[in-house]
């Protein structure tokens, strides 16, 4: 059986990939009189005078909704909040095998901006966090950012910000390998949607100077037709030369290509232009931008791709689980651009110095204490606050 | 310790009554390959092309929301939603312990019917079914009326339709004790709430035609003043002869009393006035209508209550689990009139006629097999259309 014939099987086999179980098992009059009724009306009670209490009497305090409208869909693109439920459901599998965090799916019968907004915000209250995801841009931003300034608690764009985080720690261990400042790099990122745009903001974040974001029609600069409002945004942040041209245009010379684009749109010949000791993310998934091995053929030094059977795989489960954990274990009331810095670089941390090499510039998935070590960071942020 | 002080101490313990686990096992990049990308793409693939593969791939199936604004919380009123979560975490650890159904509870950070509606309307991709809790009168009547005109799973509001199950389960066996036709007895509901009125609608369905409604003011008749639009309904389809009067008028000669309305209003010497071996059950909560060792001594033969220290506890846990494991299983699409009543004789069934005895019409909540009858019922009615 291949992976699809064997997925199938299991799915089915599972129907749904979570249970939700009762801690309080309710197996005599006592257990049920503690559970519901009459015995439940006291720590109703405590919340009603003291709303903070939702913390210390129920699940609020360790539990995150997965939240999506099935719009942007991991390579399926917009299949609807039904086709989407599968990935969300394993999404909330991760957040509990990766960190015990309870997290609910929830697919969502609307793909309207204002309409999941305010259906975010009347869950709210029995969630400790929101975890967005698969939401197309730019719609995205709009949701997240407005949610983020009404909410109290922590709201994460996991497509967005996961990608950035996790990208930016193997781009920290890249530039250990190769002896290089993030001030002094040229940095092109292809694909300016949510991924893109979110890894430019980080990068400029931890000091990135010269950054080009390019789309299907090549460079973005300000004043360029046809982008929308959070690539116009972005094209007046980034590209301080402002150059245009094409992608290939853009590579001469770069230092850094990060692609979260389209499956073999890089080719040896462009790679071959860039600086010496390039690095390279090539992230279309299944396909990547380039292959590594003709990546490397071409002079690209370190290689990173969205896949687990290469080196270096950009996956988010290194970063959202102990996110959420940290900020739910410290009650953050925000995920801060400072705690996505300091997870990126509690993820880098977890490759040794020594150990770094052009094959292993970040921890695996199933490396020990990688969640750990990103809640502690984020708890350490907020702590400082 | 007392069971507030109880409770309390165990809430706290368990930070939540419920945990989401997750049934496939991610400890190996096998295991995350096909619960998430790249495996997860091929359920999702088939659910696009299928919308009902949702059923066969993921969770839906088995999954209630269990959803409130925490407006009418049992006993305690308008508290709010995160007041009321741990009511709705209870609910969702009973349906799990006497169905096996996963739920979720939700509570929402509005009251307004419109906003309810489109939330639910929104959730329900997620969710194999809805079951509405602790909203207020009329509110929960529009609300739960609109979802089902529009969604294609099950709506119940528990509040409303599985007292009135479970109150009926116990009057088919009352009148089975004392020999009477439900044609030819009189009765009296107090609490023109959402309980009264769902259970006396549901009596109506099962052929009372004698039915009269009390409020605050005394016996509902048609024009009655200060009606909401769920009480002006109700008044045109009960009190056949028009009555008018206090609820000791319309006590007399009755053959039945149903009290969903406050502790201690009825005196002994109001039941004192009904006919005959009468029912009464007095579900007030903590403290009943009339306590039964009083309404015994003035006459009454059979007499239930909401609580578990007293014989014949109306219990809606006898009700809503199975309900909706047998709507669940054979994917109806609505809870229907038929079906609830068909819950009530499965209910009432549970006890054998030669063990029905006054302290005997119903089964209690840990009686083995309760749910699985009342889920069977559901499931035939279903067949059938």
């Amino acid at each position: 059986m291949n992976i699809n014939e064997k997925s199938l099987v299991l799915h089915e086999k599972w129907q749904g990939k979570l249970e939700i179980v009762a801690k309080s098992k309710v197996d005599n009059k006592d257990a049920l009189s503690i559970a519901y009724t009459p015995g439940v009306a006291e720590p109703c009670r405590r919340i009603h005078e003291h709303k903070e209490d939702v913390y210390k009497y129920t699940f609020k305090g360790n539990t995150v909704a997965v939240i999506s409208d099935g719009t942007a869909v991991l390579g399926l693109g917009d299949i609807g909040p039904e086709a989407a439920l599968p990935v969300m459901e394993g999404k909330a599998v991760l957040f509990k095998e990766f960190a015990g965090v309870n997290a609910i799916p929830i697919c969502l019968d609307t793909t309207d901006t204002e309409a999941i907004i305010k259906t975010v915000t009347y869950l709210a209250p029995t969630f400790g966090g929101i975890n967005l995801e698969d939401i197309a841009a730019p719609r995205c931003f709009e949701i997240e950012k407005r949610l983020k300034e009404t909410l109290d608690i922590p709201v994460f764009h996991d497509d967005q910000h996961g990608t950035a985080i996790v990208v930016l720690a193997g781009v920290i261990n890249g530039l250990k390998l190769v002896d290089k400042k993030a001030e002094h790099c040229k940095v092109v990122i292809n694909g300016a949607g949510s991924a893109g745009i979110a890894t430019c903001k980080l990068m400029l974040e931890e000091g990135f100077k010269n950054v080009l974001m390019c789309d299907k029609s090549g460079i973005l600069y300000e004043g360029a037709p046809n982008m929308n409002w959070a690539q116009e945004e972005i094209a007046r942040i980034t590209n301080p030369s402002q150059d245009r041209g094409s992608l290939a245009d853009a590579l001469v010379d770069a230092d850094i290509f990060i692609g979260v684009s389209a499956p073999g749109i890089v080719t040896e010949e462009m790679v071959s232009t860039m600086h010496p000791d390039a690095i390279v993310f090539a992230m279309a998934n299944p396909v990547p931008e380039i292959m590594p091995d003709l990546a490397k053929e071409a002079g690209v030094r370190v290689m990173g791709t969205g896949r687990s059977d290469f080196p270096n795989q950009v996956n988010n489960v290194l970063a959202f689980p102990g996110i959420f954990r940290g900020a739910l274990a410290c009650r953050a009331k925000q995920i801060t651009e400072e705690m996505k810095l300091a997870a990126a670089y509690a993820i880098a941390s977890m490759v040794p110095d020594d150990a770094i090499s052009e094959e292993y510039i970040l921890p695996k998935p199933f490396d020990e204490g990688v969640s750990d070590r990103v809640a502690e960071a984020v708890i350490l942020v907020n702590k400082k606050h």
